[in-house]
């Protein structure tokens, strides 16, 4: 049993069978960015803590369930996908591990408490806030797109203030943010250990960036192999198709 | 005519069927490092000066002059290497164009003068100097390795001195160096703007990396289509044969 306000739909979890989620095309629908940071981002198996910032309607630590049972807290500023992603738990009867809350992520750890997180992961916004008459007109995903409500400085400061020391926080961006990426994580003790670049196709610059860093960690970046995303014929390649729908 | 030295071969430049390059198992040969730096940096066309820091046997000014009619001066530390460079320039009848230095790159900016090159290129030591006993008991491959004679640090503020503004530096090195490049080059205010990943199968992580910056350029960080150098079958891929081979 689920509410479903205005032209919300119940989709489902891609390969996930098992979960739902509420999306609406009018205020937020989850993209394969969040997709690719749920898969990407370094999760203990059996117990530990997960907060996820700029949550949205829930999508990373909906994904991340399914790949661990650590308490999972989800942040998000705006009331409606708060609400979104809360009856989104509900539906999935996650109430046990989920926990979404509806606050400004600079007030989170005040809130959650300082160093108490195994991994915090992040899909912030990922552009800089731009005039007023070019925000997209719709506040709900300019707020989600643009750094009106935080910016990538917040981002990276609060995630190594949840972090513990040696825990792992995990975000994706865009490949024109990754020196303000990796020299903020340096600024804020997260030392940048993994890096993936998601490539749309294989003769294509990359447009995504997958990056991990260590609170305290030793210098020693690798860079994973590359993700293209699709092919020749313009249909996702087969390590896409794998992640998006699983095994067939 | 030409003089070579013990175990020095006139080898073929690869697809450069005008070209021969002396190289020697014992000192020096070229690595494909060398050939995708030559490949990736930008080079004026017509006109224009060009420096090649850690120069070796001369491979990366060679394969330039294929691309640009710029003069091209290379700097090497080791003297047997800048014979065997000296003399590879003379059999290909190229003095009008390459010149090649003997001396220590930091004495390259006064030697050479501030701010007077187009474009700067690099396939510097990637090691840190190890303990004296780990050393690499072939001196010639020891300092050309290893920080012996120049860090990494001396490489990137060399370039800065000899580069003029909107003049291009381009480098060679192994990701693990990744973020110490880039934290070098904005300080010595040479801005990256382009980089390349090279992985050495599809599922590997990368193994090298290819970075080029702009002298006070604007941030704008492009990440090029990856480039994979072996196939399933442990055969250089289309890309890498097209680059060592030329069209066939």
């Amino acid at each position: 049993m689920v509410y479903l306000y205005e032209d919300e739909r119940l989709d489902y979890l891609l390969a996930e069978e098992n979960l739902r989620i509420i999306q609406s095309p009018s205020v937020f629908s989850f993209s394969l960015d969040a997709v690719l940071l749920a898969r990407f981002a370094y999760v203990p198996v059996r117990k530990g803590t997960i907060v996820d910032l700029c949550t949205g309607n829930g999508v990373v630590p909906l994904f991340l369930s399914t790949r661990s049972k650590a308490a999972i807290t989800g942040v998000e500023i705006q009331e409606r996908l708060w609400g979104m992603a809360t009856r989104s738990v509900a539906y999935n009867g996650l109430e046990n591990q989920l926990t979404m809350i509806h606050d400004d992520l600079k007030n989170a750890p005040e809130r959650l408490g300082y160093g108490k997180f195994d991994v915090v992961t992040c899909n912030p916004p990922y552009f800089p806030t731009p005039k007023k008459e070019e925000q997209n007109l719709n506040e709900h995903y300019a707020i989600a797109r643009h750094e009106i409500h935080c910016t990538l400085e917040d981002v990276v400061r609060v995630s190594s203030q949840l972090v513990k020391q040696g825990g792992k926080v995990a975000l994706v961006h865009r490949p024109g943010r990754l020196l303000d990426i990796v020299t903020l994580m340096r600024k804020y003790r997260i030392e940048p250990k993994r890096l993936q670049f998601i490539y749309p196709k294989e003769n294509k610059e990359a447009n995504t960036i997958l990056i991990e860093g260590i609170k305290d960690g030793q210098p020693d970046l690798k860079v994973l192999p590359p993700l293209v995303v699709y092919n020749e014929n313009n249909e996702y390649t087969k390590e896409v198709k794998q992640i998006l729908y699983g095994n067939e």
